[in-house]
């Protein structure tokens, strides 16, 4: 069964199958490539190429780098994610979160490393690039897993946090820097008297409008009687008005010469053949971060790409996902850009514009291209504030306040995992913050399994079923002690259950017999057998027979090749009714008792 | 129930009051201290005493210190811990393995800093104490299980045969360094030229007549007619026997000055005051290592007590060990001594021979200390070979194939996870071997859970129990799908269950139910809610009903917390039979399968 995937269309085709378009998925989408999927890959890859215009530049600034290493960064990485790639939405160029990890890195190496700050960026997209690739090449997909939805979630917070306030500095017209929100905020309000109005108006101007645009300007279109369509495109060209405008006002009245920051000269060109440094010294520094970015801008994407693909039926191989991200930032460092992954906003607008296939972003490849060969002239006297405020617009809706307050109600424990992240991630920095968080969730998960849940059960009348004496009415023996283990025994937890078994028979002398109902036991390994032994050693000594209910099948597997079983004082049942009725004084009661009627849903 | 334990003699004792005694153990035994306990105590301690003279100043050579830091480190540390230790068998000192670890980090760090190799010995033992006194404070004493027993056994393998080798220069008479065995091994076969004949003459003559007296001599001297007690007695003053006639040898010969090395002058005194260097630099570089022999040297030493207490249902309190034992190291450090802990073959010595209560500790270190005032000058010819020779034979015992050929036939995994211990332990030195296996059996375990098994399960006639239909003969219905979960579902599988439904439920379009059983899910975490969440839209959308059977009472607790019971499309049942039988089409059909009479034993 697994390998099959149901189309939109209701086809079937096999999506594992080892062939050509496993590694090039264009093989598949291509081939039957029509006339309409074109038209609305066209319609599509308009409304993105508008987006995402000042889009690349905000995140080029974002990342310390000139603009046009954003436009470059969007346009051959997108190339060959389309043909890499499986997503058929997913749009990949620079991203927030990415860009400010980027900064971050870049900062640091920099200061050590006698390196060029863009040669720099360059080199982290091409290790990074290797690292994604050669992930995908293993199969390393499953990786991502280990990512814990809330710990990303708040890591995505704080980056969202930090950006928006290290943005501020440019709606303010200040210098500022720093990589903690501590740092970046004591800068700005040291600088805070240098503030320059002009810009400030500019910068918050520009800030209320895209708010506006966002959330008032789309309803009120169609109040004025426009169609759904065309209001959608004119919201999604928000930020362009905002970048038109605003680069109006300063040539206009001239307001570079009065203190506010702008673009400049940007070249005309093609993304140019870049080479990154390859010395060992700058990669060994950058391998760390350069894992962080690969992986966080992996689960970014492959979460996109997922909630996407679940909409329309379409199915993502997260191994091949790798290989296409790994692509892509390839192409990036040998081509001007810097670390690349897919983006939130930019592919659903280009799945809501009605993208089908991965040429969309072929065509905004195209649309991004003339873009830089053409309008670059056109954005010399756009604002940087005008950038700050897209950023700010952009990343605060990356806030995500409802998973903390979900996880503070569902679970103190996953809730501390996104606590700690987020002040880490804050107070320390982005790598830190994230390496924690991560640390965290997976220590948490690991002390648990330490200190299993062992209950007490017995018999639910009118059914053959065990529960817990604490939490159900049930019948017991005396002589019988029934112990649910609600945990695989591995070497962290062995002890804890040998423990637990002495400390509870210590006093109690009429016990004839211990059954261990191995219902919850997925798994025992050689350090959890050897104290399986040990126990029932001791259970002989103190003339206790121990027995097994309920153990699965690949574990019963594995007691067969020791010696174990030679040695167990009782039986192993089948399941834990058969076993307390074999071994209980009264087993005419117990089969009595368990066929009475009761009702027998347990709530609801 | 918890916190009672048995003595020896049948008398309750809570264990766990916290009281004095509980941060004292000695106020627990000492109350009740008897004569006939004081001769068993005192007789124990004669024999330790001269079986540790040998040893200790044997290990001091292997971590590199001149003899009498053995000594020294023998008889604080044990009066600390017969104060704070709970074990009353426990024999606290330099050991094989941590000797070789402490050797491996003063020689790397006293390298890089400008610090005595005695004094950064001190410093080791006491930045170890006082990480061992803090966890035992922290009560951290549960940090041990999460090393796992083949691991541990496979790095004391590696250890032994590391020390084993390395001692071969000292049997040889030529210079050798390293601390990896090819580094050794290279180092010793490099110099095998100019290998002194006596030396080796004196060296291989003792490891013979150790080899001897472990395994023969015991018996013969019982064939000649000796009491066994006295034989026994004869067999362990083995050592001393071997320090004697060789050191006699020297002295008689000459032989120190035909090559043969000698211990010479060592300085009679009771164990001096001695200051750590405490420079932050220092203590920043030993703080890693430290760190691995504390949790080492714990989990040997606890290993070793539980082992002796559960002979004499004795409790260990792991949290109160951690504090002896961190007792016994801050005591080594101000006393000249160098890192220690609870040591197997001195343990089993005095338990063997009787020893009752801790004083049998007290009463060894006052025998050391009268043997470093006093005996001293008679060790001054006593050949570097003979010590060897006594580590030799030694650590050779702690070798343990038998491990790793269980875990050969019992799971590839846990076999996977020694092997890699024991070859990196020998190939790149002992810190990285260790960390290296533990972070593997970790890794393992988590890549486990992280891809849980997944049966499809149906009805066991005559039962109301369900089973896998692969293994069993059991009763299914095509319009309802049972799924048993072997595994807690958290952030790290979720994702693996979601597609293993999709992929089964995608073209039986018979479906109208899927009942996911969990009685073997112990923990629902945040993110695999929001999975289940999405299961049941999904489902919902192509007209499936999803059900849970079996939730435990924890899990249904953290459940009703959220909303998602009440989007849930079916119901939650206290038992998978009530589910199937509640769904199912012929549910009188399914109640008849259930009354039939079959035997019930799975196995046996």
């Amino acid at each position: 069964m697994a390998g099959h995937t149901r189309e939109a269309d209701g086809a079937l085709i096999m999506s594992h199958k080892v062939t050509w378009s496993r590694f090039f998925p264009i093989l598949e989408w291509g081939s039957t490539y029509s006339g309409a999927a074109a038209l609305n890959d066209l319609t599509a890859a308009v409304i993105v190429t508008i987006m995402l215009i000042p889009q690349s530049l905000a995140y080029a600034m974002l990342a310390g780098l000139p603009p046009e290493a954003g436009l470059y960064a969007s346009i051959v990485p997108i190339l060959l994610y389309s043909l890499f790639g499986t997503s058929r939405s997913l749009a990949v160029g620079p991203v927030a979160v990415v860009s400010l990890m980027t900064a971050a890195t870049l900062a640091e190496v920099t200061q050590a490393i006698d390196v060029g700050y863009a040669t720099a960026a360059l080199s982290l997209a091409g290790m990074s690039g290797a690292i994604l690739l050669t992930m995908g090449l293993l199969r390393l997909g499953f990786v991502a897993n280990f990512l814990s939805h809330p710990v990303i979630s708040g890591f995505i917070t704080a980056s969202g946090i930090l950006i928006a306030v290290s943005q501020l500095k440019h709606v303010l017209g200040v210098e500022a820097h720093g990589h903690t929100l501590p740092d970046i905020a004591g800068a700005i309000f040291a600088h805070v008297t240098q503030t320059n109005l002009l810009t400030l108006a500019i910068g918050a101007g520009a800030i209320v409008f895209l708010f506006w645009v966002r959330t008032g300007l789309r309803p009120t279109l169609i109040r004025l009687g426009l169609r759904p369509g065309a209001a959608d495109f004119i919201a999604k060209a928000g930020p362009v008005l905002a970048v038109v405008t605003t680069t109006l006002c300063v040539w206009g009245f001239d307001l570079d010469h009065a203190g506010v920051q702008i673009v400049g000269a940007v070249p005309q060109s093609l993304p140019p053949f870049t080479l990154p440094d390859v010395s060992f010294e700058l990669l060994a520094a950058l391998f760390v971060p350069a894992a962080l970015i690969s992986i966080i801008g992996f689960v970014e994407s492959i979460s996109v790409a997922q909630t996407l693909a679940t909409k329309k039926r379409q199915r993502i191989d997260p191994d091949q996902e790798l290989i296409g991200l790994g692509a892509a930032n390839l192409g990036a460092s040998l081509t001007g850009g810097f670390p690349v992954t897919g983006g939130f906003s930019r592919s659903v607008v280009n799945f809501d514009a009605g993208a089908q296939t991965p040429a969309a972003g072929a065509y905004t490849a195209i649309g991004l291209a003339v873009a830089a060969l053409f309008l670059t002239p056109l954005i010399f006297f756009l604002p940087k504030a005008t950038l700050a405020a897209t950023i700010i617009v952009a990343v605060l809706s990356l806030v995500d306040i409802k998973t903390l307050r979900h996880s503070w109600t569902y679970s103190k424990r996953d809730f501390g995992a996104v606590a700690v992240t987020v002040l880490l991630t804050l107070g320390l920095g982005v790598e830190l913050g994230v390496t924690a968080g991560v640390l965290l969730s997976l220590l948490l998960f690991l002390y648990d399994t330490s200190r299993p849940h062992v209950a007490e059960v017995g018999l639910v009348r009118g059914t053959e079923h065990f529960r817990n004496i604490l939490r159900h009415e049930v019948v017991t023996d005396p002589t019988v002690l029934s112990l649910r283990i609600d945990q695989s025994l591995y070497f962290a937890n062995a002890r804890f259950l040998e423990n637990y078994i002495y400390d509870r028979i210590i006093d109690d002398n009429d016990l004839k017999h211990v059954i261990l109902m191995c219902s919850a036991v997925n798994e025992i390994d050689l350090s959890a057998l050897e104290t399986l032994e040990l126990i029932n050693i001791r259970l002989k000594e103190l003339g206790i027979v121990l027995s097994l209910s309920e153990v699965k099948g690949p574990v019963m597997d594995r007691l067969r090749r020791g010696s174990f079983l030679d040695h167990l004082t009782g039986h192993v049942y089948l399941s834990q009714f058969a076993a307390f009725r074999s071994v209980t004084s009264q087993p005419d009661t117990v089969s009595a008792l368990a066929a009475q009627d009761c009702a027998n849903v347990f709530c609801r």
